[in-house]
């Protein structure tokens, strides 16, 4: 049975997260292979810093400072969901059921969490082309999850023009 | 378009590289959204050593010795393209048209050009659960290409049962 496929798609600020979305839509959840699927689009908000409450300087910060903070936190959130949603809309994909899950954490262990909690058959996820020694240092987010997250994992990429490659 | 897509899935003599055969057969390519579509299963021999006629102890291989080696390269090939084969008939999937190629070097090198010369859409391909040690000191194909490929990669790996995660 191929019914009822729970996909779940990483969406960040990056444009390559809604190739990634695009892709899911048009390319896996389009036709009617997957009639019953879920899409998840899941956000992780970074982790509140250590220092929350203390500068740099060791000042604390303000209330208003802090209230800042976080309302640009939810602001992002809000603005990344609404790309999302608006990918979603474009493709005219009405066939699957959307929902939104928003992580805080470690980006990549949230998304291994998420692929069992919410028992994902397939994880898609963009990937940025760092250069080498930025990747060296950084590792990426979608190496951990391709080895580690229990499901098929879709890394996309910004798409090659067909004559460049 | 969702026409005539090109998906390749890289065989060898792993399990995980059927479960990814599989997988691109019932969860990508079953239905009715690529119906154009071609599958190539894709083998990579490996590179013939660089002390090809001479063994270790410095002796020359005889040509029985040599033909033996070569015999078992094809076998090999073969038994893979057999099994993948076997796959893609129980999978009762005939709306796929299927091509099979075999290359020979380095895995992820020649995946990855495989890519672009037979400009696929999709490269699908399983992946190996190496302990920390192993994949440290050899890197994965997978992680190569899937930072590599110019077109999304997706990862299998050998499926784990729900009431484990």
């Amino acid at each position: 049975m191929t019914n009822g496929k729970r996909v779940i798609v990483a969406v960040d600020e990056s444009e390559e997260s809604m190739f990634a979305l695009s892709w899911c839509l048009t390319d896996f959840l389009a036709g009617n292979l997957h009639p019953y699927a879920t899409l998840i689009l899941l956000y992780v908000k970074p982790p509140p810093p250590a220092y929350s409450s203390i500068d740099v300087a060791g000042q604390l910060f303000s209330g208003d400072v802090l209230a800042t903070m976080e309302k640009h936190g939810r602001d992002l959130t809000e603005s990344v969901m609404n790309r999302a949603a608006e990918v979603h809309r474009i493709s005219e994909n009405n066939c699957v059921k959307v929902e939104k899950k928003v992580g805080s954490g470690v980006a990549e262990d949230v998304i291994c969490n998420a692929v069992d909690e919410l028992q994902a058959d397939v994880l898609v996820m963009g990937t940025h082309d760092y250069g080498f020694l930025k990747r060296a240092i950084l590792g990426s987010v979608s190496d951990y999850c391709a080895k580690h997250a229990n499901c098929p994992v879709v890394v996309v990429k910004r798409p090659v023009p067909r004559h460049s490659r």
